[in-house]
């Protein structure tokens, strides 16, 4: 049994969808020794997210960006948490909507993607800074 | 400890929320081995998707559809992912929404889901043709 | 190889978004044996389910039933799934949206969460009942 586990910290993103699988994978080179097993990535935050999505045509990304903001909008009557900024509330909502972790499976040491999935984070804030990663891979 | 992982291919499901458990479990009898273990199902699509809910009322699952289909609509004005057809982008987006995967515990060789759970596959192309998941079993 | 799993059963808790991380911690004392793992957390219900979010301020929690009862409204005249109360399909779907389980890593003995993120347990439900969850943790 193989079980490993690293936290990474990314550079800044701007607000919204970012591909960052070839970043998971060049930092986590563990992974080639597994051949039948899993990837977990879980995202040490509450407003920023991590997906599974269309990795190659980057209007799917900005498209996922104009939804979310139109699904969860900023400056609702309802909200009473508002003294971080108007991007807070809504940040909160999109990373529960999404999750805080992906996984993938592992086969013959590489991940087990889709041909067009990649792993996108998801920056909410307008201003979310450095964010932690938490990988951990496992298997046989 | 017991670590399984295999690849099937299910038949095309139209479009909409689909009961797959037996499927699943009739195809991966390795799950009777386990006495306390999980089980990862991961699709390996970004415009199809998987989660976990109300196994007995089929109208529940025709509710899913509709509610989906106003939550993200088709031809919203700022989509610019468009020339895979008027379904496409709001598949990528319910895909997220939902996730690329589910887990379910396994005790003493079953799946240890609530009386009213059942695992669904969820459609959102109009054709989206014969989908591809892993199954991951572990445990000892 | 470390992997333990039990099933807790939960006071009934009212409709809304509740902080359940020290409970389970609390519950869960064998966490503490595992220098790198993971925790997953299941719950075995379909109208009520699992989140990780922020842990300190309650108007957070406030403000997520006020957008997801906006997000998934009662009475639409679309459900067909309508007989046992307004607020069980969109029990149904907010669960899906929110997820049956969540994961945490273990680090050295203790839950490796970001300092702002706590578990929740998203009760939809007007008159839930007691909810029952499956722990996982496993590792080395």
């Amino acid at each position: 049994m193989i079980f490993e586990q690293k936290e990474i910290q990314l550079q800044p993103y701007q607000r919204g969808f970012h591909l960052i699988t070839n970043l998971i994978v060049n930092d986590f080179s563990e992974i080639k020794t597994i051949k039948k097993g899993i990837l977990k990535v879980f995202i040490k935050h509450t407003s920023a997210s991590l997906t599974i999505n269309e990795n190659a045509d980057s209007t799917v990304r900005q498209d996922f960006e104009s939804h979310f903001n139109v699904m969860v909008p900023e400056n609702q009557s309802y909200y009473i948490h508002t003294y971080e900024g108007s991007d807070d509330m809504p940040a909160h909502i999109k990373s529960s909507l999404l999750g805080s972790s992906i996984e993938v499976p592992i086969t013959n040491g590489r991940l087990n993607l889709g041909t067009w999935q990649g792993v996108y984070l998801c920056e909410h804030r307008n201003y979310g800074g450095s964010r932690k990663l938490v990988l951990t891979a496992f298997g046989v």
